[in-house]
């Protein structure tokens, strides 16, 4: 049976980055074929941990209207020295920097996103570019109904323009946007706004060595382990 | 075999209105179920012509920036006064402006779709409004990598900035994307600005008893009866 909150909801939208796809797993694989001696899980954290720093640059003015792709050149190209790999040159920092565009999901996304799709609109709410999470789209066969990104909406998460703008663009009422998202801060940001918010476990979005705390947060109208099971708990 | 100038193309764009649905013959359907009195030709030509001076209101800073759905009501409003049905309440006219995210496409979109989804990254190009878009795909299974719109760059075809956009977006070089389009207007702006196009004639665009020249124009890099004939054309 489906959870009374899913009633009203007709659009879900999704974070990515963790949530729907293992940027750290997909980035672990690709560095280990490209440069096995570099420490993967490390390099893979390193790079991560400049994204919100980053994104605070360009949300405070520091930094002009940036797309992610750019902020992930920038970062990388800050943590090659650490790593041994100040000697890349512009092709090979371009290819490594388009990892974020070959993510692998997480083993239920495709078939859950594709239960979920059948009963509702299923969007992404992804701070990543549109380019970005079109083509980590067509690659891993994510079923996405619309593309929705920070480069809509000219914000990036939690700015309440990105939570409010999925409910605008689709003419709804936010409580009839659920986001779905592995990070507190993201639905916590959202439930300001007046979405529906639903948690998904990713414990080792940081690697098995670095499991993180999954544990239900009370705001959260709906925790799933994984979107199989948030598509059985909504009835999809 | 594909033509060669597919060779370097990454992305197709499309226009929708008239190219991939057809917007006469859905809203005479629905005219004649819900208002079998009105004359349904008239009135979707009426109401479609009201379009282009529309927009021209907001491009030329009359109006505020204007979804396509608020347009396509503040032409509706206008309208059905001289079609005897200006005591349609809110709701009434509210469903009856809704008929735009219920075009039907024409019958070879689908598939032909799907045949070039495999080969290009394929997207939508339309002044219509992302929640639009999204909506009748969901329901005429339009398969798009992208939902693009006027709504995320601000502005609406034929203004340089749509067609660009969508090169940009995709971290291409405008001769990497090609517009397809049933409208030599919207190819001509798309050409000035460096993408390639390809012309897909429908001459029912406008009704059985209002067809439209569908000769070939000069700068069209390709020219289709309609979307199964560009598959093969581009090999797809």
């Amino acid at each position: 049976m489906a959870h009374p909150l899913a009633s009203g909801v007709e659009v879900l939208a999704f974070d990515i980055f963790g949530t729907v796809v293992d940027w750290h797993g997909s980035i672990v694989r690709d560095m280990a074929q490209l440069y096995p001696a570099v420490d993967g899980d490390a390099f893979a954290r390193a790079w991560r941990s400049g994204y919100k720093p980053a994104m605070a640059r360009v949300m405070s003015g520091e930094l002009g209207w940036t797309l992610i792709d750019d902020l992930h050149r920038l970062i990388l190209d800050g943590i090659l020295p650490q790593f041994g790999l100040a000697h890349l040159d512009e092709a090979q920092r371009r290819h490594l920097n388009r990892v974020w565009h070959r993510l692998a999901p997480w083993p239920d996304s495709v078939e859950g996103l594709t239960r979920l799709k059948r009963k509702f609109t299923i969007c992404t709410l992804s701070n990543g570019n549109i380019g970005l999470l079109t083509n980590m789209a067509k690659r891993a066969g994510l079923p996405w109904d619309c593309v929705l990104s920070a480069e809509v909406f000219r914000a990036y998460k939690p700015d309440p323009a990105t939570y409010l703008g999925v409910a605008r663009v689709f003419g709804l009422a936010p409580a009839q946007v659920m986001l779905v998202a592995a990070h507190h801060e993201d639905l916590a940001g959202a439930r300001a706004c007046g979405l529906r918010t639903a948690y998904v476990e990713r414990p080792l979005e940081f690697g098995a060595g670095h499991r993180k705390d999954v544990s239900p947060a009370p705001g959260n109208d709906l925790h799933s382990t994984d979107l199989m099971e948030l598509a059985n708990a909504l009835g999809a």
